[in-house]
């Protein structure tokens, strides 16, 4: 996607070899006209999907998802990575590592918000190791939904998290903006 | 507003007197039309005001906050409540006591992200006490940028929160449903 990809370049900020801070646009201030496009970009790629529900992680993932659902017309799901203490244990619960934060940490959704009829699109702001994704679809199998997709705004293609996926379920993934690598300061993205 | 009202009543969980549970819409799962709708009265309640950015704070918050910048045509801020391993040091920060957990935590902004040129409509899901949203004026001020507005999903009209902001400040407070009192299971909105 042109527009993200652009957007990138100029507001990215390459940290090292391995991270991109884009806290600009899409971490910390939010772009949310960059985000309909962004929305548009997904209902596009997923046109052939009959999507019912859309499901993320707290905390980056959840606008990007909420503008994206006005365009499938389907509620969103959110997982959380904090006990609530109005969190009824009635939960499916998964285990994420974080590489960034280096720990392990419990996602959940209630059950009443994933049912056996739910064909959910995840949607998530990066792909790395692919960690969040398996996550959050480990949660979807639970509820007896089908994945019916995967949208990431961005996918770092040095990275495994793509083959990792793919590796243990066939899955429509679509990144917006695929980077090849981050060498020398340099974003690279891939053809 | 009638659509929420409706809603909190058909929806929200009663859970002792003084907390309402609204996890099926507002909190986990996510009803984007509602917060369309929620958006426009929002532009509606603040048509007077020139917005340049609306401000929030993580998770509950910024969901609505996405959906109602629409209307207004500006970008989202959300400030931190943890520390990400690449925000930068140059931070705007502020603390906020939560009765819900029962313990006082950092929020933080970038620096780059507010500016003393900025008009901050303030968006969150509820005001109980209103420490979340004086934490956000404090934000604000030290950022030396004006705040223009207060935006409430839902306001617990028997706890002091109004009162509060309003001793430190005068500011226009819209609540698109205030609630009375919950004694008995009961939701009573306020007239």
């Amino acid at each position: 996607m042109k527009l993200l990809k652009d957007r990138i370049l100029k507001d990215g900020k390459v940290i090292d070899n391995r991270i991109i801070k884009v806290d600009n646009f899409l971490n910390h201030q939010l772009d949310v006209e960059l985000f309909n496009e962004m929305g548009k970009e997904f209902k596009n790629r997923f046109a052939n999907k009959k999507i019912t529900k859309i499901l993320t992680i707290e905390t980056s993932g959840i606008a990007i998802a909420c503008i994206t659902a006005q365009y499938f017309n389907v509620p969103v799901v959110f997982a959380k990575k904090q006990v609530a203490s109005n969190l009824t244990t009635d939960v499916y619960e998964s285990e994420v590592y974080s590489f960034t934060k280096g720990k392990l940490s419990k996602i959940r959704v209630d059950m009443n918000y994933l049912n056996p009829q739910d064909k959910v699109l995840i949607i998530d702001d990066f792909l790395a190791h692919g960690n969040a994704v398996l996550g959050l679809i480990d949660i979807v199998n639970q509820a007896g939904a089908e994945v019916s997709g995967v949208g990431i705004v961005i996918e770092k293609g040095f990275q495994k998290g793509r083959e990792v996926i793919l590796s243990r379920m066939s899955v429509q993934i679509e990144s917006l903006a695929i980077i090849e690598n981050l060498e020398n300061g340099q974003v690279v993205f891939a053809q």
